[in-house]
């Protein structure tokens, strides 16, 4: 527990009836507070994997016990590459093996792989149960776990199967990111970053100045991070549910981070490598559409430097095979790809670009 | 086509933003009309199986030709043993495969197998894209094609994985009805008499009135069977969408028919021979309970056995194996089965049963 703890911030996301609130503070794991007024429910299924459950899923069950009498453990094999029918499938298995019913509780404990498959067997199971995200990842505190948005991979694209389904609650501990390794740290703070420049000019500022005490898990500065980043993103989920216009600037750096991450085969580069690296490509096509200043580009590219996340794109992967993934992209229409683009300072819109140029930018910035 | 057909009818499902319309009649299929007010797409892709295929896929696609001029045919293998995850998937490759994107639109065509698979992969596909029913099956027109209830089965247990996922119209051709053969028609059929005791007790004396020209498929008594069958459903669905109460009468008959189809695996009796069997034996149960005359009982066994249904449950099936696979009914809360009863001729709901009444419902009305 932090001593310094800063009191529980509490962010609503309104979405009428499925409306709910996402907990941001130290120690919330092991307290009852975060669970005893959800609904009642049969049985409690944790569902966490095999990184996350020798560090948090017996205190977790502990903290639910008096809430939640009967509860049991799915754990899932970790990383990208489970994040597939197979892991639905063996969560399926134990829900019925157990007797699970449709008022069973899911708790997602874990990063955005455990978050995302979680939340779509909630969604599927008996056509849908509740569920509530405890993200333990700065990623998954900060993106995943917010929003509803839930899928697994398919062979030919990422997330490409899915449903829009809300959890409950999301309750964020700080605390468990101090077990993260640094690299995922780094991951994680490509989605804080991006915050700043698709909504929040003054954001910018700030991030450069606490980047140091970031870096080093300060909870004090992780806490204003995490809920300046939730708050962001509840305003657009807010407005746009279903992706269907504002939502998908907060794909920013995703179209180029997502062919990166598909090129090169899942788990080479984490996601939040691959989207710091895809922001610095679409800034670059947002200087070259002459929609921003190219040294608004490059204040960028040099935090996402100095979060230490890659800038340039691997050296392996071609042109024509960018061109080949975007156009696979859930935003693109008919073959045509869509590019969330900085159209000023804190503000982002969606656009086409010429093949010539999104060859430029790719060119410009791969190693 | 029918020369001495009924004009169109339209039934309307409300459900706010997911509301939708129903067409029934003959020609339904090959008139542009049906279609032509639906939203445009980058493709249309019909989904259909290797016995409906050869029989309408061609004729649906010269018909969808005048608005969409792209189409893409992907062809399920037929019966419930493929109401699966591999279906599911095999749906997902082609649509990727062929670069389909949010804006493509399904045409489940066929059955309600086809129905629920594809509805099913339509709400999972890039988290969500729209799907329009085409029931060619008594049963699909009267029942499955209605309400957006979606799923596949599971190892352990029927329709367990799912969704709620509404369609943007259902285009039900009751032309398309003269090629099943005759033991599917008995088994639409079971699902067409569920509708007169849980909700119009006149309807059952139409129904006795009218039952040889629903077997012989005469084209005017078939329209007003499946325009009545579908008013019920939808007043139905549009007060109760996703089975949190009224909803679950449409299961009449279905506790004790799915633990027949999952006991006897599925394959052996059709979903509408089981549900037959097992509204004789809810009705029963009601008798039993004091709700209604042992004689009305009698009176909608006498029509199910003259539809050509089985009244019966399967010798091989006992009473501990029926108790046990009942547990796992999505309606079962804690474990506790709960049975959809007749409250009155004409009224149903939802209640649970002693094992010792139920046990005896099984053994009298078992081979």
């Amino acid at each position: 527990m932090n001593s310094l703890a800063e009191p529980v911030a509490r962010v609503s996301i309104d979405l009428g009836p499925r409306s709910y609130d996402i907990l941001i503070g130290s120690g919330l794991l092991d307290a009852p507070a975060s669970w005893s007024d959800l609904p009642d429910a049969t049985t409690a299924a944790i569902v966490t994997d095999s990184n996350v459950a020798p560090l948090y899923a017996g205190r977790l069950k502990a903290s639910l016990s008096a809430k939640y009498p009967k509860t049991t453990l799915i754990q899932l094999p970790s990383g990208e590459a489970h994040k597939d029918w197979a892991a639905m499938n063996s969560i399926f298995d134990a829900l019925l093996g157990s007797g699970c019913d449709r008022k069973t509780l899911l708790f997602a404990l874990g990063g955005g792989v455990v978050g995302d498959v979680t939340g779509f067997a909630a969604a599927c199971y008996m056509r849908g149960v509740a569920y509530v995200q405890i993200p333990t990842t700065l990623l998954a505190q900060v993106d995943s776990s917010v929003g509803g948005k839930t899928a697994i991979n398919h062979a030919l694209g990422k997330n490409m199967i899915g449903a829009f389904y809300q959890p409950l609650r999301v309750v964020a501990d700080i605390d468990t990111l101090r077990s993260l390794p640094k690299r995922e740290v780094a991951a994680g703070l490509a989605e804080v970053i991006k915050y700043a420049p698709i909504a929040d000019a003054s954001f910018l500022g700030w991030l450069e100045e606490h980047l140091d005490e970031l870096l080093a898990l300060d909870a004090s500065a992780l806490q204003t991070a995490v809920r300046r980043s939730c708050e962001i993103k509840a305003i657009v989920v807010g407005r746009d549910e279903r992706e269907e216009g504002l939502r998908a600037i907060l794909n920013f750096g995703h179209t180029f981070g997502h062919a990166i991450e598909t090129g090169l085969g899942h788990g080479q580069w984490l996601h939040g490598e691959a989207v710091g690296c895809g922001m610095v490509m679409a800034a670059d096509l947002s200087a070259r559409l002459g929609l921003i200043d190219a040294g608004y580009a490059s204040r960028l590219k040099a935090l996402i430097a100095a979060a230490g996340l890659p800038v340039r794109g691997p050296d392996s992967l071609k042109v024509d095979r960018y061109l080949e993934l975007m156009r696979m992209d859930k935003k693109a229409h008919g073959g045509e790809i869509r590019f969330v683009v900085l159209e000023a300072v804190g503000r982002a819109g969606v656009r086409t670009a010429p093949d010539g140029l999104v060859t430029q930018v790719i060119e410009a910035n791969s190693a």
